[in-house]
Parts: C-alpha cells; structure tokens; sequence
C-alpha cells in the first residue's frame, strides 16, 4: 500500500480520521446533554469501520436506509436495526430474514393501508418493531401528529396483536434553514410534533415506548428533547459543503475529499481541468441554492487547505473544470499537469456512494488504512 | 432466480434488452453509412454482455473512461482500448502495465507539458499509441484545432521517436442542442475540426493515421464522415431522456428503466412516495434545461409504458416523490402502496453508476438474466 498521498491513482475518495472523530466527540456530546439515547444513520458512510465509532456498543443500535445496510451491518455484529423507510410487501420476507438471524428489526409505515398490509403479512412476528412515521415538516413522508389517521394506524395495528414500539420523524427541511435561529427553531417544531403524537397515541391507550427524532442540523442545535428518548444522525461523521454552508459545521471539520489530479488547462477561459468530473462528485448540487454554490466541490491543495476562491464550476463524466468561484475576481492560479488536490464535497452521502472504499489519511499525507463501503441494495 | 417481475425487491435497475439491440442496429447501420470504424464507449454500461454487442469483435476496439474499465474489459479480452481522458502522470504506470498485459493502448493529450511528461516517459514503451485532443466546440479539454500548440505538440512528441497516432474530438456540447439541424451542424463543426487538426498537422510531416470523433447525437446525426477514420458513442446504447428530449430518440427507446414500488401518500399535495430516490436515480438532472423537465425521471406502469404526466418531482436519498409535472393539469391517479412501477431515467450513465447489475428483462414482465456491471477508479 501507498503509504503517502503523493502520486496515488486518482480520483480517490480521502477519510481525514482527525477530523471524522473530532465530529463524532461532537455529536456524542450533544446526545449526553440532551440525555437520549442514539441511534446513528449508517447510510452516510456504509462502513463498518465507520459505523463502529458513531455507535454506542458494537451491537448497534443504528438506523440503515436500506436493507442492504442492514444485512451488511448484521453480518458484522449489529443486533438492533431500524429500516427508516416506509415499508412495502416486496421488502417484509427480507425483514423477516433478518429478524430470524437474531437481529432486533423495527420497520416504519405511516398509513392503515400498510398497516393492514403488516397486519396480515407479520401476524406470526410480532417481534418486529412497527413505528409510526411522522410528519414533522412537510418534507416527503410521514402522517400528520394532529390527524385521525395516526390514531387510526395505531389502532389497526394494537387490534391485530402487534404493539406499536414508537413513533419517529425526521425534519428533512432543516437542510434548507438559512440561520442557527431557523434550525432550532426547526429543532423545536420537530420535537413537537413527535411529543405530541406520542401523547396522542397514549391518551388512545397505546404505549408507544420509543420517541425517536433526528437530522444532523436538528440534533446539534436542540436546545432539549424533553419527551423524546431517540436522537438519530448520520451525515455530522463526515460532514460537507451542505452542512457548512447551513453554519452547522465548518469548511474544516469535512472529513470527506476528493484526490484528483490536473490534466490540462484552457488558459483564456481560466479553466483547470482536473480528472475528478460528475462520477467523481456525483451530480449532487446542493450548494446551489444556498448563499455561497460551491459548484461541484471546493477545491483545496493537497493538504486539505482550501483555494478559497476556486471550485469546480462544471463537470463532465470524468472532467471536472475548476476556476474560481464566479465573481470573486480571482485569477492566475496556475497548477502544473500533474498537481494533485483535493476536493471536498457538496453531500458527502451523495460523494461517498460513488466509491468503493475510503482512504483513511492522517494529516499531511499520510494513508493510514483503506477501509471498504458498498453500494446499491 | 425470480423469473417475473412482479414482487421483486427494490429498487432495482431493468435493462430492455429487445431495445437495447434495436439501439445497437441503429447505430451499427449509420455507422456502415458513413464508413468509418467504429469504437464504442463502454463508459456508460461498464458491462461486458453489453460492451460485446456494441463491438465489431470481442477484442475491440473500445474507448473508456477510466483504467478500471481498460482493466476490467482487457482481462475479458479486449485488446484495443482508448482511454479518451486527457492522460496524467499517476495514470502512466497503469497504462504501461496494461499494455504488458498485451493490450493495444491509446492514451490522448492536449499540451505540450503533457507531451514532454510522455516523452520522459515512455521513451522505452514507444507503442503505446499517442492521440492529440481536440477542442471542437468549446466544451472542456482538448486544443483549438487551428492553434500553434496543436503543432508544437505534434512535433515534441514526433521529435522524440514518438509517432504520433492521430486526433481525436469529443462535441459535447451536441448535448445542449436543441433541434435536428443543430446537431447535424454540430456534428460538421466536430468533423471540419478534427479534419483541420488532422491536415494542419499532416502538412508538418506527421502522418496522424488516426481522424476519431463523436458522441451520441453527432454519431446518429452526421450527414457525413469524410476525412474522418474512426467514430466514438457509447449513451446510444440505453438512451435516456436527456437524449429524447433531444430529439435523438423516442422515450421508447429508452432501454434502461429503475423498478421501483409505491410506499406510501401525501394525498392532499397529490404526492405518491417510492422507493426510488436520488441514491437510486441518481443527482442527475439533465433534462432541467431542456424544454421539457423530468424530474427526477419519467414514471412507468410495470409493462413500461408511460404514465406521461407523472415524474419525480422531487427526491431524498431513499424516497423519490412521484407527482403531475407541474402544469400538466393531471390528477387523481391512485396507487396503492406494493404497486410497482418503472422510472426511465435522466441520464442513463449516472443511473446505471449506482447499480452493481442490469435485471435484463423481456416483455411483458420477464427476467432473462442478471448482468453484473462496477463502478468506481
């Protein structure tokens, strides 16, 4: 194995495990302040190695986004697995399955519908955890707390033998906050709503244990979580450009980059061509509707410090043009073939899922492991 | 092996592979027209089944990407590979390796710093094969086919007992066409500078045997190939909106679709939520820009025909929010959760880059095969 950065193959994706544990210190501090317990989200890194920092124990629990996460995770040791989300008929065998090889499952829905689907499929599992997604935001799923519907799915539920384990909801919205004010307040309309869905559910004569909530935005900048016993997270172990830019981590905390490489330039256009272009990045833009757009990535030097001024202002499959950001007046930058930088990204989730593995670096240069992700489902 | 459809985990990535082979024709025939040779881009499937229907022969020739793929396809036998990415010097090694392995390699440039980095070199590997890129349209890399440079390039290399092979051109900004007779002017703007490179450099004693050109929508739209020897196009193969919004193709040549399954409503804002998100579609967002926006994908019944007035009209990393396209007018259409339906995607390169295998179907409802494809540097 290479043991330093300087001449690997690129484009690679570089884990700064400095700064990786620097963010999960922070994030295990807030979860002790705010007295609940955690359950991280795998889904960012997909790494065992990974995962085993953000957890509690080495059994879990974690919160997977897909099925294949969770057989991932179970096969290395993983007891207690929440599938976030919503459950269809064509997923329940593979649930079923992983419940079987001793694994704590709990599964979310947020209509009668899929629950008289659960009903009839899980009547021999009544172990499987069912929680009740809800919609705290407006942002994709979920039943509203104040609705008949949510009293309704519990209750079709607890009629047929399966208790409801909890209710659960993510305020997605906080991604697109414009201010530390926005996001706790945001923090504060997400508890709400879980709380008093969970008191409904009990006033009905549903127990409803488990009160789980989360978003990275969300669970940094709660100022309390009274009656909620869950905080979920994932995207505060690497953080990027998103995060950054919303104010709740800074440029130097992303943990993630890209390793590329120059492979030419077009002078009279101010255009650095590098070989790290939309597969490299992924096609997630989602600095472009934030104050600063980052383009396709920041761009920094081989160290990890930022060139300020120049980001990848477009890509191709495997062309990423770097130039400096639109109006800021910077020029003459000059990066000879071959000068290797790094990349750090809009979504790290987004970033990540276009490797294979991490290469673990300790500052300046440093490659300390290489530990592997997976993809797909 | 499920052998239908019907009930299969999702989401998952189906391959057409009846218009799949129509899409192969149709290209193999306008490249018998125009005689040329022909070296398809194995950058969008990644696939040896796919890559060897699109061949002449099972040893190529072929252009990739990236040295994965010169990789993966000469340990399949391929034996005349183009890496059609401006070349670097962490890359040389790779390639020197792979052309011990036997394979006829071919790697491009576009200054002449890049050419004194191949001379240093490749001094004692003088076979592997030099191409001088080309800029035909302004779109990334490549030098200005009437430019000084492109000369000084030709003779630092010739200078030093490297021939050079020949020229090649990508237009990618065929991509941003927006009628037939604009592409068919694109692809004479591709051919006049390629040609142009090709005479300029020929009448300063390089013989340049080489002329290469193309992209999907240049390639199907040539009226004519003169002076020019070999053709590149590699997204003809699947297709995508992006290319039928375009005009190059009917959205039923869409051979690539993502199965995807109901998972739940929001009914009042007229939204169905999947289990297909922007992990399993992809970031891309092609046909933003063109007249008629996409979303995040163009939904299907299962059988694949078009559910013409709903696309994803937005998505998370796991949930795709079906809905009307925004002015359509439409409403009212009911899916109940488990229903399974077919997305057709943006771009078909970054959608088939988040899937380890092509389900390979054949209509109505049938699974031929599973293909397996890779991602990844």
């Amino acid at each position: 194995m290479t043991s330093t950065l300087e001449g690997m193959e690129t484009p690679a994706l570089l884990l700064d495990e400095a700064r990786m544990d620097r963010n999960i210190e922070r994030m295990r501090k807030q979860v002790q302040r705010l007295g609940v317990a955690f359950r991280p989200h795998v889904k960012t890194s997909k790494c065992i190695e990974v995962a085993r920092r953000m957890m509690g124990s080495w059994e879990g629990p974690i919160t997977v986004s897909t099925l294949l996460e969770a057989d991932y995770f179970a096969g290395r040791g993983v007891k207690d697995i929440l599938y976030a989300v919503c459950i269809a008929p064509n997923k329940l065998d593979h649930v079923l399955a992983l419940q079987a090889r001793g694994v704590r499952m709990s599964i979310i829905l947020d209509s009668v519908d899929a629950a008289q689907m659960v009903v009839e499929r899980l009547a021999d599992a009544p172990d499987i955890g069912v929680l009740i997604e809800v919609d705290s935001d407006g942002h994709r799923s979920g039943v509203k707390p104040d609705s008949a519907e949510l009293l309704r799915i519990g209750l079709t539920l607890e009629a047929s033998g399966i208790a409801v384990r909890g209710v659960m909801t993510h305020a997605g919205s906080s991604y697109d906050c414009r201010s530390a004010d926005a996001i706790r307040a945001m923090a504060e309309q997400e508890r709400t709503a879980i709380v008093l869905a969970a008191e409904r559910l009990r006033a009905a004569g549903i127990a409803c244990p488990v009160v789980s909530l989360g978003s990275t935005p969300t669970g940094l900048y709660a100022e309390h979580l009274e009656g909620v016993t869950e905080l979920r997270a994932g995207v505060y172990v690497f953080f990027d450009l998103v995060m950054a830019g919303l104010g709740v981590c800074a440029v130097d905390d992303i943990a993630l980059s890209v390793l590329a490489t120059v492979i030419g330039h077009q002078r009279e256009k101010g255009w650095t061509l590098l070989d790290a272009g939309w597969m490299a990045m992924s096609r997630d833009r989602g600095t472009a509707s934030q104050p600063v757009d980052q383009g396709y990535g920041l761009v920094c030097d081989l160290e990890g410090r930022p060139l300020r001024d120049y980001i990848l202002v477009g890509a191709n499959q495997e062309h990423g043009i770097m130039a400096a950001r639109p109006g800021s007046g910077a020029d003459g930058l000059h990066l000879p073939i071959g000068t290797q930088v790094r990349i750090l990204p809009n979504h790290a989730c987004s970033t990540a899922a276009q490797y294979g593995e991490y290469h673990v670096v300790a500052p300046p240069l440093q490659l300390k492991a290489t530990w592997q992700r997976f993809s797909g489902w």
